[in-house]
């Protein structure tokens, strides 16, 4: 018998404002030299690629410095980058916030620091990890929703992550729920997306408060309302204030209709909401489970649970990690 | 060399309205007997048993006299019928339009012909019969939008039927696409049922009458409005009346906005609509693939065909035969 050699990959979180980087073992038990930089895409493609390999190389050195391992044992490098994506050809096809057209991501990755790599949809990524290693543990069919500057998703059914006939499924933040309501950012009206992402939820905070109502957050952005963001939005309405507390109850009420609809089209088991979202707590996930109720079939309630994800910013690491197993023979 | 068997297989239909049974060989290649009987479900479950019971004979005893085969050439009976259902234990759980909760259907039709049987959804074996031989034929992802009273669904994920965490999957009609909106009949508002359905059309289009304009659907109903239908309104907009073609092209933008979300959603190759908005035409279908266009993403809109279903009335007759060979071991 020869010992086993722990094997470990490294995980990529391509974002708008951050990348996130980060290696684990093989079965995610152990995870290592998490950490995370911004993205500065204003300095170019090639300066992002480079800063992404610089931030992988300092993962495997630290890595390799707490585990005593060699560099050998790194077997490759999941991304996770927002989409369209071509997963086959490893391409970023758009990407508006980083202003990327046909970028051979996964290909300048893998030459860089001369490892195997593979590409895949943030939103899946972060569904992924929640999946296999936070708040969707043990789900058969799970659907993440992750929300930030836009709202994104993934779709794991019956076990498998599902891409669709041309790798875009997911995009739960563009499903109407008002078919003539608010612009979009994508062109269309009445989108998830239009209501209940970061931005949206400081632009009807903005709206409510243009009414001259008292509200803490007034004072909390010193007047100054562009500077409002939904995360000082959530901390008002913590705090009881009531404005706040409606603009969040609103939300809930938005994604409650989003969520609901899941339930009706899917039936899963669990229902992940991840990115700042997951810090709103009680104050957003108690209206969001009650517009829920009221919204979707009975029994697709009963078999659903609608949990905030418990990864935080490490989600789309580690499910960039389960998505290169997932992609790579020889890992189960 | 023995010369194999050809083995037949029933399917049923069972509808609020109507029954539909029929016979096919186990590859679809031949069919039998398809015949329709109405329902009346107010004489009780157990007469609408005996009724389904004496068709299945009836389709028995058509399929030997046309091929001379034997009874023991008959696998089995897949039986569709309105959800939600108990597939494990062939229970229909509760069906407003037959006032059923609980009813063992699966087991008492085994149990009246003496042949296995199996019971899935009927919008499930509805799209499953248009994969399986009618319009959506080579789809991996496929989804099914069935529109009459009500409108149901079914999804084909990766090849496979899903039913999701408590066999609900698919509640297409349900999805909420105007939060604020028309009242449904499932006490939610804003779902596409309560836009988009047969009554809901008729509904719309009494709506827009009672205004006083002109139109040829007035003199078509003899100006009793109660007897208004969608295909009534469908005909008239082939016609060219002006009010029924806004109520089809309303029609067509709540249905583009529910299939703009599943787009978005899955990315499936094939949207297929049944029932009778099939006969609608490019009245509808030209204005529902032009909001689908103006809402969905563009690789999912290229990657997907939308279109009518072709099976007709047979689609669950033939989608349940199906299910049966799917749930039964011994058929591919």
């Amino acid at each position: 018998m020869t010992a086993s050699v722990e094997r470990y990959i490294l995980g990529v979180d391509l974002g708008g404002t951050n990348i996130v980087v980060g290696a684990a073992t093989a079965d995610g038990s152990r995870r290592f030299a998490i950490h995370s930089e911004p993205t500065r895409s204003s300095e170019g493609a090639d300066a992002v690629v480079a800063r992404m390999a610089r931030m992988i190389e300092a993962a495997i050195a630290q890595t390799m410095k707490e585990t005593g391992c060699k560099r050998s044992a790194f077997a490759g490098v999941g991304i996770g980058a927002p989409g369209p994506l071509d997963r086959e050809r490893g391409l970023v096809i758009v990407t508006p916030n980083l202003g990327w057209r046909d970028f051979p991501l996964r290909d300048r990755i893998s030459n860089a620091v001369g490892l195997p790599a593979t590409l895949d949809n943030d939103a899946n990524c972060a569904t992924v990890g929640e999946w296999w290693l936070g708040a969707a543990q043990g789900g058969n069919d799970v659907i993440g929703v992750t929300i930030g500057t836009g709202i994104g998703g993934g779709l794991i059914l019956n076990g498998q992550l599902h891409h669709g006939a041309s790798d875009v499924a997911g995009e739960i933040g563009h499903t109407t729920i008002d078919s003539t309501g608010r612009l979009c950012g994508c062109g269309n009206y009445g989108c998830l997306e239009a209501y209940a992402s970061g931005p949206a939820i400081a632009q009807r905070a903005r709206e409510l408060l243009a009414g001259d109502e008292p509200s803490s957050l007034t004072a909390k952005v010193e007047g100054k309302l562009e500077h409002l963001t939904a995360r000082i939005v959530y901390d008002a309405a913590k705090e009881g204030d009531f404005l706040a507390r409606l603009v969040v109850r609103d939300t809930a009420r938005f994604l409650g209709a989003g969520v609901a609809n899941l339930l009706n089209i899917f039936n899963p088991d669990v229902v992940v909401l991840a990115g700042g979202v997951a810090m709103a707590g009680d104050t957003l996930f108690e209206p969001l489970r009650a517009e829920v109720r009221r919204r979707a079939f009975r029994p697709a309630v009963e078999a659903c649970r609608i949990v905030p994800g418990t990864l935080g910013d490490s989600a789309g690491v580690l499910g960039a990690i389960a998505t290169f197993k997932a992609q790579t023979p020889g890992f189960v």
